[in-house]
C-alpha cells in the first residue's frame, strides 16, 4: 500500500478477535450483545459484526441510525437523550425499522406520546454515578412518575433501564473498574427488583468499554453496549481494559522534519487526524498518540520512550527514544495508536485502510 | 431557519468585517496579506477574500491546495513542511499554479531538486522561539548551507524566510504578545540583514493571529498569513486578539436534557461537533465553550457565568449561571461559541450554515 497522507489503518484481523471475544462474553453470561457503532460508524465494519449474528445494534444520532437503517440493520437503539428537534426524521425511521430511544424527562415522555407516529420501545437513561446525564438511580418518585406516563400512553413501549458507567474512564486500575462496575450494576438490579411486579420483563442495559472487557460478573444486566472494543485505543491500553496487541487501529503518518537537538520529529499528523484527546503517562507526561513502525502485516509494538507530545492542527510533535532518532527518516511513514479511537475514526472517516 | 441537530453558523458580515480589517492592516504597513485558508477550508469563504482583491493564499496541506487551485486560486503557499511522499501531487500542482514550498532540511532541498519537474519556489521555515519546528534562527551556518544548495539548484527559487511564532497562543497579556512578535520580527530583520547582499529581494513572512490583530508595528515584514482572525474564536477572545462580537462562528445545538440540581445541562453538540480543545477561564475552570442564545440576526452576548465544562462524543455538558437555568429548554437551541474555530470549522465542513 502506498501511504502518502495520514491514513487510518484498521487491522481487521485484530477487530474480528475482538468482536469476537465480546460476542463470547456476552452468550457465556445470556446476555444481548447490542454493540454500539459510533466508534467505527462504517457499513463495512458493520458487517464483522453481522458475520458473528449480530442483529440489534446502538448508535448515538438518528443520522448514524439512518445510515445503518440503510445499510440493513433492523433493530436500532439511539442511545442518546431523544432530540426533540428530530421528530420527523424519528418518525420515518421507526416506520422502517424497530427503533428503540432514550429518554430521561417527562418533558420528552409527553412530548414524545404526542408526536410519535408509531408504537416505538422505550429505554430510560439511569444515572448511576457518572453525572453526565439521566434520571438519578435513587430518585425512585422520578422514575415512578416517568414510567407511570409511559404506560398511560399510546405509543410508548418501555423496555427498561439503560446506563453507561462513563465514570470507569476515570479509574485508576483495573479493581478499581470493577468496583464502579459492581456499584452500577448493583443500583440497576435494586431498580429491576422493585419494579418487576409491575414490569416483569424490564432489560437492564449497559455500555462502557473498560467494564464490558473486564468484568466477569453481570448479575441482573441484560444487554451490554460497548464500542470502542472492537478499536481499542491508548486511553483503554493505559486503563488496563485490553492489550497493546489488541489496538485495531493505526494512524500512518509521513515525516517532514526532525530535530536532533532536542530529539524530536515532526510529523504530518495532527489534531484534524487524531483529535486533541490526551491521557498522561506513569512519568506525568501528557500523550497524544504512542508510536510504533509500520509493516507488511500492519505495525509492531509500541516502541519505549517515545510518544507524541503536542498535536497542532496539521503537525504531530513525537519525542523520541535517544536510540532510535536515527531510525526515523523524512520522507518515510510511521504508525500512531490514538489515544481516543472513536475520534480519531471519525475525523477519518474518509481516509481509512483496512488491512 | 429550521436547525435539527449540531449546525456551524457563520456570521457573514462579522467575517467580511474581519477580513476587510485585516486588508486594511496590510496595506496600512505596505505588506502583502496572504491569508491562511486552513481555518474555512471553504471555496464559497474564499470569495470574500477575493472580493477584497485578495490573489495569494496559504494553505496546510497539498489536499487544500489542490482544492483551492481547483476553485481558481493561483498563487498558493503550502506552509508545512514539505510532503515528499505527496512529490507527484505537487509536480501535478506547480505545472498549473504559482506554487510555493517551505523547507526546513537540507535532506528535503535536495529530494526538490531531484524531484521537482518545474521551477518552484521556497521559503525556509525560521523558528524564531516556537520550537515547533524550522531551522533555528541564530543557526547562520545551517541556514546558509540550505540556501547555498538552492542557490545551486535548478529547480529551486528562494523566496524567504517564514515563520509562526505560535507562542504568542501561550502568552499571558496583551504586551506579552506584543513582545513574543518583536522578538520573532527582530530575528527575521538580523536574517535579512545577513543574507540582503546576496538576496536583495528576500520575503520575511509572519503568521499568528494574535500577532497580525494586536501588532502596530511591523518593521522588515514583507507578508503576514494569518487564517484564524477570519472566524476568531473564544481562545482568541481570552487572548485579547479580538472582541466577543467579532467571533464569526458559533454551533448551533440542540438541548436534550437538564438537570437542575446541579445546574446544568446537556447539548446534542460533543467532541464531534467543537474539537476538545480547551482554555482556563479566571476562575480555574476549564472551558470548552462559551454560551450564547440564538436569535434573527444570529446570536447574542455571551452569558455570564454559563460555559461547556465536558465534551464526549456526542454531549456536551453546559454548566449554566443560577439566575438563567429556567432560560433553557429541552427541544431549543442554543448556541455554542468555539474554543478554536479552525477544529470546529473541520469538523462541521459539512453542516455549516452561511446566516
Amino acid at each position: 500500500m502506498n501511504i502518502i497522507r495520514p491514513t487510518l489503518l484498521i487491522r481487521k484481523l485484530t477487530a474480528k478477535f475482538n468482536i469476537l471475544r465480546m460476542v463470547n462474553k456476552a452468550q457465556t453470561n445470556n446476555i444481548v450483545f447490542r454493540p454500539h457503532f459510533k466508534t467505527h460508524r462504517s457499513a463495512e465494519i458493520g458487517e464483522w459484526f453481522k458475520e458473528e449474528g449480530i442483529n440489534k445494534i446502538t448508535v448515538s444520532s438518528v443520522e448514524m441510525a439512518s445510515y445503518f437503517a440503510n445499510h440493513g440493520w433492523q433493530d436500532i437503539l439511539i442511545a442518546f437523550p431523544v432530540n426533540l428537534l428530530e421528530i420527523d426524521q424519528i418518525n420515518k425511521l421507526s416506520s422502517k425499522i424497530k427503533l428503540s430511544l432514550l429518554v430521561e424527562s417527562l418533558f420528552s415522555v409527553n412530548f414524545l406520546e404526542n408526536n410519535l407516529k408509531h408504537t416505538t420501545d422505550i429505554y430510560l437513561k439511569i444515572d448511576t454515578g457518572y453525572h453526565r446525564t439521566g434520571i438519578a438511580s435513587n430518585d425512585i418518585s422520578g422514575i415512578e412518575e416517568i414510567l407511570y406516563r409511559i404506560g398511560i400512553s399510546k405509543n410508548l413501549n418501555f423496555l427498561g433501564f439503560l446506563t453507561h458507567a462513563g465514570n470507569t474512564y476515570s479509574a485508576k486500575s483495573k479493581p478499581d473498574i470493577i468496583k464502579i462496575h459492581n456499584e452500577s450494576i448493583g443500583q440497576l438490579q435494586v431498580l429491576k427488583s422493585y419494579f418487576e411486579s409491575e414490569y416483569p420483563n424490564i432489560i437492564c442495559s449497559i455500555g462502557d468499554t473498560p467494564s464490558c472487557s473486564l468484568a466477569e460478573e453481570f448479575t441482573g444486566v441484560d444487554e451490554i453496549r460497548p464500542g470502542n472494543f472492537v478499536f481499542y485505543d491508548v486511553m483503554q491500553y493505559y486503563l488496563g481494559s485490553c492489550q497493546p496487541e489488541e489496538i485495531a487501529v493505526c494512524l500512518s503518518c509521513p515525516v517532514v522534519a526532525k530535530h536532533p537537538e532536542r530529539n524530536e520529529i515532526v510529523i504530518y499528523g495532527g489534531a484534524i487526524h487524531l483529535s486533541k484527546d490526551s491521557v498522561p503517562d506513569n512519568d506525568g507526561n501528557q500523550i497524544f498518540g504512542l508510536v510504533v513502525k509500520l509493516n507488511a502485516d500492519g505495525w509492531g509494538p509500541i516502541l519505549p520512550d517515545t510518544y507524541v507530545s503536542s498535536l497542532s492542527q496539521e503537525h504531530g510533535i513525537v519525542v523520541v527514544s535517544d536510540h532510535l532518532f536515527d531510525q526515523f527518516n523524512i520522507g518515510e511513514t510511521i504508525g500512531i495508536l490514538p489515544v481516543h479511537s472513536c475520534l480519531t475514526a471519525n475525523l477519518m472517516n474518509d481516509n481509512m485502510a483496512i488491512i
